[in-house]
């Protein structure tokens, strides 16, 4: 294998590959990234059996064939060498090292044979469709803050991506929840969507989609099967297994008849939240909210740090009602808020608050109240 | 006490003074600022026992007298007030903690008696001098890379500070080594400082010392004693302990004769080391040089990740030589030369090189060789 290319068409496509190889590895060739010189040019690929990156890059050929090389190792010489360099790759028969050129440069990489990666098996996955890359961003930003991180509970280390009916209306829903607080968000169902099976979508996989999403094209095509999920941003593209497990009944958690409303504006009530939060008790990060008259208070009590209030004005007809959340919570919703103002509807300081957005109907969030 | 503060001046005063503060201290003082409200406005003074930090700040005062609150959760709440706020901290006799009321926000902190905090005792430091900001600047940056981490070599933990004679200039030197480089600095001796001691500036004073140069006026005002040194930076003052030890006899480990010289250009050669390092052992860092008919070859052998070598033209008579050395020293090095080139004095692979840079006459570097 030779193969000569930009260092800046190396560099980004091994920084969208190298992405997914971990630190340690028990198994030597997950560190190595997957290089082949084929008849239309370069193409990268890394993998930690879960996922797999593939990205193809210009790339001038001498000689066809394929070679691996330590990916991290490949990254950082990449990122190193000068703007503008050409770079050449060779696997020589005689030697089993990567040679690597560039300038007056000149490595050898130790280089396992190319026939111990582990390529994810081609595989039909029957559901595809093509979605807006701003959407699937939306999509993945609304909902990723509320992925649980309790790996006993696995159903909910991801997102849960399906077709759903909002009163009529064919959507692609994104769900999150980790039992505490719940996001979900969704958009006009894609043509070709609305017979894909409902998937998790692991934690890894949505940040490393997400990264993607930074330098793809306007649509991302994605294909999903029960076990399989495929997303395609251009030139990358990521394959990902899917989280084998059942997403919890989340409609029954959403509350959809809660009738005390509080509007404020989003901004003023998050800088609050986030001022008296700074003495709350670091484990819950309870804050108290009190409606009476047209203000909201908040308040924190920690017995080791002291206490805090702040008053807030509010849109809203309660007097005398109270409930408490977990200021960081308050605040991650808050950060996704588009519009000015934030509406939470209240039902009992013992049932579930839910949130609204002024700017964005298609995303909602739910939080479970603390005892204060 | 009663004092009024605009919010930015509360958040400058409380952002040098709580640096100093750790973040676990066994003596729950030592986690406070104290405040102190007199005639000439507000002060805010942090210790950890062995350096204390005061600063001055306009206020509006009620009511003269003293109170502590934690250090760390009052600038966090100074932080997250909103710009432009007035902040009225109070501390009522019968009240034991402190009132802080900015806007619609209102914290109680607790507060530890005032006469607890442990005040550095007024101690005469005979020995006063002024020296320009920048110049002090230059003296710690070009030299506290250098500085030792070994705990138990803790005559090497700090910046070696002394009147010295170079030549019969009369100069301020700042030395630092860690026993593998060692990095000298010097300027004009000030006036009022010829009679100084030789001391030891600890590193996190240092540390302090450098931060708090970015807001100081054009002059420090400079006290030595033989056990304490003290920064005036104009509304701040630093007073640090010395280290009690004896700093090595550092101008026997810097070879003056050297007769080996190679010009380079820094830049150039500071990518090239980079890069080639890139595959180097983690522990040594180890990158071999040798020089022939002009040309410097680094090379790197790793028997796990690999070779690398690239070749930089530079202006030497030397062939034949080669040397090693850590590849972190040299970027260090590298990183403090201010003009277009180093210029490297080797005497043999084994003894130390001298390094001398074309756009600074009042620095050196000496690095000791590895064996490759």
């Amino acid at each position: 294998m030779k193969l000569t290319i930009e260092r800046a068409a190396l560099l980004k496509a091994l920084g969208h590959v190298q992405a997914v190889v971990e630190r340690r590895n028990t198994i030597p060739i997950l560190s190595n990234v997957l290089i082949t010189a084929g008849s239309n040019g370069a193409s990268f690929a890394a993998t930690d059996l879960d996922i797999e990156i593939q990205e193809s890059a210009a790339a001038h050929v001498d000689r066809e064939g394929m070679a691996t090389a330590p990916a991290h190792t490949l990254y950082e010489i990449a990122r190193k060498l000068p703007e503008g360099a050409d770079v050449t790759l060779e696997l020589d028969g005689d030697d089993p090292r990567l040679s690597l050129k560039a300038g007056r440069s000149s490595f050898s990489l130790p280089s396992l044979p190319p026939g111990d990666f582990p390529m994810m098996p081609a595989e039909d996955l029957q559901h595809s469709f093509a979605l807006e890359t701003d959407a699937l961003a939306r999509l993945i930003d609304k909902t990723r803050f509320a992925i649980s991180t309790e790996e006993t509970r696995y159903y909910l280390n991801g997102i849960h991506l399906h077709a759903a009916d909002e009163k009529g209306r064919k959507t692609l829903r994104a769900v999150a929840t980790d039992g505490h607080r719940l996001a979900l968000s969704e958009c006009d169902l894609p043509d070709g969507a609305a017979g894909m099976p409902a998937v998790i979508v692991p934690r890894k996989t949505v940040q490393e989609a997400r990264r993607l999403l930074e330098d793809a094209d306007d649509d991302v095509q994605i294909s999903v099967s029960d076990g399989k999920i495929r997303f395609g941003f251009g030139r990358a593209v990521l394959t990902s297994k899917l989280i084998d497990g059942s997403f919890p009944d989340y409609e029954r958690v959403i509350p959809r008849g809660n009738e005390k409303l509080m509007s404020v504006d989003n901004k003023r009530f998050a800088e609050a939240v986030d001022r008296v939060a700074t003495i709350s008790i670091e484990k819950s990060r309870s804050v108290k909210l009190s409606l009476d008259d047209g203000t909201l208070t908040l308040a924190v009590n920690n017995p080791e740090s002291g206490q805090a209030t702040e008053e807030v004005p509010v849109d809203s007809k309660e007097t005398g009602f109270a409930i408490g959340f977990n200021a960081r919570y308050i605040l991650d919703v808050a950060g996704q808020i588009e519009g000015d103002e934030a509406r939470l509807h209240f039902a009992d300081p013992a049932s579930p608050t839910l949130v609204t957005d002024s700017g964005d109907a298609d995303s909602l969030y739910v939080l479970m109240p603390l005892r204060v």
